[in-house]
């Protein structure tokens, strides 16, 4: 069996855990299997290399920042082989360069075009447990390059794929994927299986045990994945294509606080409006989550939707600045809201999955200000401070704690 | 005017001495000049680094070792990139992978072979300041290599040799070459010039200014060398292969403290002794310095010679080993002594100078225990205790602070 192992900067940040991390990998290969590690940087090193930069530049060049920063994953995959010698176990470590793992040219964010692997599979060839860089990539004028947020659970899942691998397992802090957030629902499962689009959502609408890039690499390749804890044995989340068929309507329920709304008040009701200003937004890089448009009123309509907290600001300046383009009479926003969604494949088929949340909501006194649904999801915009009172609310009427 | 510059670990430890090299490399920039600059990692990183390895693996893998130190210099090389963007001059970063800067694969010790010359040249026609990654190389594996002690220095010669460089400037924390080291002899003097023999003899005998690597690389390619600090704008000393006529006898005087002598008492007198001995020690990679066999004496003779003095434990137990092999009838040996050496291209043709320097020591009560001469270089082995005293009486006698 060929196996993926992905271990996160927390799992290799000082020397006793990176010599867990050996140990778990030995377990594997002595078991006869062929294992491939990808590692990130050190605990803060990433960090660390950011701010020295800075300090030097406030505004470092990104190709000479990405050339920068990989030293970090080289630093970690360098002390891991090393450690597995010490091991009596024979590694080696490859950097982007070395597996010749290509990507686009933006740098500080660029997508895995190919991996070669000819070298990976000439060392495993050889017995040796190979270790590589995850985050970075080279692209075709020979210049480093990083992948951006979660860049190294993109590399595994690549890597798996290209490796026609059995299993991608990513290690974490977590023991897996939970039907809520621990912290705020103490009765909150782990799931055993999820399905890619649940996972996909569940992703994408705040739970951060996986980065969604890496998720939809996994399921457009098949790429069977496993979230799992590298601080005990825990069995962890299967992420695959299809889960078994008497799993439940709802797999979980998500939280982002990180989310912000804005609203268009009186806007003309023409087509082209709302393409100007979601265009607008998207040139400053602003990403829009939820839209809402409201039915027309006296020939105008109202255009709400959320940004990232961070973004409101900045998002506001923009329009402010190109108002009168948008015909819109008044803006307004709204900083402190969350958004709360249920994820779950089998919601497809019944229809009184949304009537069941927004029933649990009502008897909590939440009001709810937005809603948006997809097939396998339904989110609903409410007041940041109800946020954790609404999950445990739907986690409750929804029984994930079975 | 093609300028090679090579900066040492101490030049780019912290973010002002970085800000300070990127302001040297711009002086020469905006006068139209085409500047690579060599760097080494930064302060104490490779120190650091090997700390860090060798807390989890006492002997590292020699591969992975060089895997790890190679980071050093990519983040110097990078930092400096970034800190000549932020003074607002185009800068590039390379590191052995992204030049081509081949080697064996004798990892942690590993000789250039060919630099490719290509993506630097590419770099300089844009109008960069190409900065590259001293002391590493890749292999034809594909695998860093380190180039070990003064790798530095022999990345910036060979660049130098092999983009045809008008100059090739290596910054370190001394003004330059001087008669003597101007901590023993306060009114040493700094050379304007040194030929390449007698600098070569210089630093193979203790003055720890230049890698004999490197110089001996600039003689090979005729690569014109300038020694000079980064901490002011001094001129330095240029090391060519020839100098001014009128030009000294001598050129100075360079004591090595890290010497201890063994000698073998009573080997018989027949061919192939000698060869016996060093071709055993060298297979152990102990080097042998100064060698004195003396005239036979009732069918046996003495050999001496000087090694370093943390292999003297070493080489000892080696010869103990074999004491019968080499028909010694006894084994001595002595810690507490150095070499101190005259150099310098003018004393072939003048007989006198020997005696001259064997007056001065005479003169101070200094015994010597050895002597050892080539055409352009006196040494001698004396007690250690008294080295700095002969360095001042030979650096007076031959008046070199004149």
């Amino acid at each position: 069996m060929l196996i993926v192992k992905k271990f996160g900067g927390s799992s290799v940040a000082d020397k006793d855990r990176i010599m867990n991390v050996a140990r778990r990998c030995i377990e594997e290969y002595k078991k006869g299997h062929e294992v491939v590690v990808v590692l990130s940087a050190m605990g803060d090193t990433t960090d660390d290399l950011i701010a020295k930069a800075k300090e030097i530049n406030p505004t470092p060049p990104k190709r000479e920042m990405d050339m920068l920063l990989v030293t970090g994953e080289q630093m970690s995959v360098a002390l891991l082989s090393i450690a597995l010698d010490a091991l009596g176990v024979p590694a080696v470590a490859l950097n982007a360069f070395q597996v010749a793992m290509h990507t686009t040219s933006v740098h500080g964010n660029a997508r895995l075009k190919r991996i070669d692997t000819e070298r990976i599979q000439h060392e495993l060839d050889d017995k040796k447990i190979v270790v590589i860089t995850g985050f970075q990539g080279m692209d075709k004028y020979d210049d480093f390059t990083t992948l951006g947020r979660g860049g190294s659970d993109t590399t595994a899942v690549a890597l798996a794929a290209a490796l026609h691998a059995d299993l991608c397992e990513i290690y974490t802090d977590v023991d897996g994927v939970y039907t809520a957030d621990p912290r705020v629902v103490p009765n909150a499962r782990k799931l055993e299986e999820i399905t890619y689009d649940e996972m996909l959502d569940m992703a994408t609408l705040g739970a951060k045990v996986l980065h969604n890039r890496s998720v939809e690499l996994a399921k457009k390749y098949d790429v069977q994945l496993v979230v799992r804890s590298s601080l005990n044995e825990n069995e962890g989340t299967v992420v695959k294509e299809e889960v078994e068929v008497e799993k439940k309507l709802i797999s979980g329920v998500a939280a982002d606080k990180n989310a912000a709304r804005i609203s268009l008040i009186g806007v003309e009701d023409k087509p082209g409006i709302a393409f100007k200003v979601f265009n607008m937004l998207a040139k400053e890089n602003i990403n829009i989550d939820i839209i809402l448009q409201s039915v027309g009123r006296d020939g105008t309509k109202d255009i709400s939707f959320t940004v990232e907290k961070d973004c409101l600001d900045e998002a506001i300046q923009i329009i402010e600045k190109n108002k009168d383009k948008m015909t819109a009479q008044k803006v307004e926003s709204e900083r402190g809201v969350a958004k709360v969604s249920i994820v779950g494949a089998g919601m497809m088929t019944d229809p009184g999955v949304a009537a069941k949340m927004f029933e649990a909501l009502y008897n909590e006194g939440i009001n709810i200000k937005m809603i948006s649904t997809s097939e396998i999801r339904i989110t609903v915009l409410i007041d940041e401070l109800d946020a954790d009172r609404a999950t445990r609310a739907v986690h409750n009427a929804f029984k994930l704690e079975e």
